[in-house]
């Protein structure tokens, strides 16, 4: 696959099916992952593949309930926005996040594989995205979608790190959860607010003088 | 470009030549970037390119200093074990990393481009790593260098806000500088601790079952 293609079309695939993600799959997954820099190269990394369905389901009322904490603290104001005025474009687009993202939470057990990225030694906690996201990059190279989710170690650190047998006191974090597994919809470039709105240059508020009215992947 | 050769071979690539960098490049980093996900589609983020020598000028007795700063802090014990046993494979690789860090500690007003992400309303403070991520893929496809960096923000906050223009009690809080420019040296597939080696299944210190002997990019 094209580098652009996969930069273009790696969304948020949170529904997927229950069919299980080839080893080879996980391989080149990993490899590419593996690749990317870290601070100081460092690599101060770990990733646990988790297709085990006993412990998928002891996972499953976490998520679940770190989901129903994320509605009512972090996204509360948009929801209260989005009732309030429900026909805006910002609550349509709202309300298809929420009912993707709550379709995850009520399916989680079906997802046929996660992996956790866990990091330590990081004062700025971001060496190891690059990692993270090459990986859902590459999953996207199989066909495969990924979405990716902090809930789980922001709402039920100790149990996460416990269930999944993480040794204590050797400041392991767990900085990320990323679902596998082959979509239900298909793959399409994403509406966002253009580059021309979220970009500055030499100083904050100036134009850029880049201007990108539609996207410039596919080419036409 | 293929996304396999760009995700084995995108690392860290500091030593650049000062030749500018086309509009029609930034254009597409920028594009690829904003097409990544973010959490609940906030797109919480705004982008700073700067590439006026002025500024930069500005910032680099900043950089400079936050690097003194981290070699005395984070790195102090991996320079002291290099010290006490400098013929370690190891410790010639930390040597490696450090003179290349300082490289551009020595030159950063020679890098004819930086981006500087902004990031806010993000409790996990990761939102914002797969656009920064992409935007440095996207730049490997146009032949262009970069390495991510957190340093400033680490060490110098409020005078790199100050000096950006950045608005005061709006949330915004700067995520990443990443230099951009044309490498002097080549582009390879970086060694690195095996899958193997970093990969669990389904509980901490379990085999993943995977095993990559050898990078599998390029195909032999």
């Amino acid at each position: 696959m094209e580098l652009q293609e996969a930069l273009y079309t790696t969304r948020a695939m949170r529904r997927v099916t229950s069919e299980a993600i080839p080893m080879e799959s996980q391989a080149r997954i990993l490899d590419a992952a593996i690749r990317a820099p870290s601070g100081g190269n460092q690599q101060g990394w770990r990733f646990l593949l988790v297709d085990d369905p006993g412990t998928i389901a002891t996972l499953g009322p976490l998520y679940r309930d770190a989901m129903d904490q994320l509605w009512a603290t972090v996204y509360k104001p948009r929801i209260d926005a989005a009732a309030a005025a429900p026909k805006t474009e910002e609550s349509r687009q709202f309300d298809r996040v929420q009912r993707s993202a709550q379709w995850l939470a009520d399916n989680f057990e079906t997802v046929p594989l996660y992996l956790f990225a866990f990091s330590r030694y990081d004062p700025s906690g971001s060496s190891i995205y690059p990692a993270v996201w090459s990986a859902m990059l590459a999953a996207r190279g199989e066909g495969i979608g990924t979405c990716l989710t902090a809930v789980l170690s922001a709402f039920h650190r100790d149990e996460l790190l416990e269930l999944l047998g993480v040794p204590k006191d050797a400041g392991w974090a767990c900085s990320a959860c990323v679902s596998f597994g082959y979509p239900t919809g298909r793959w399409a470039v994403a509406p966002r607010r253009a580059v021309h709105e979220v970009t500055y240059r030499n100083r904050w508020g100036e134009p850029s003088g880049l201007s990108v009215e539609t996207p410039l992947w596919p080419p036409s």
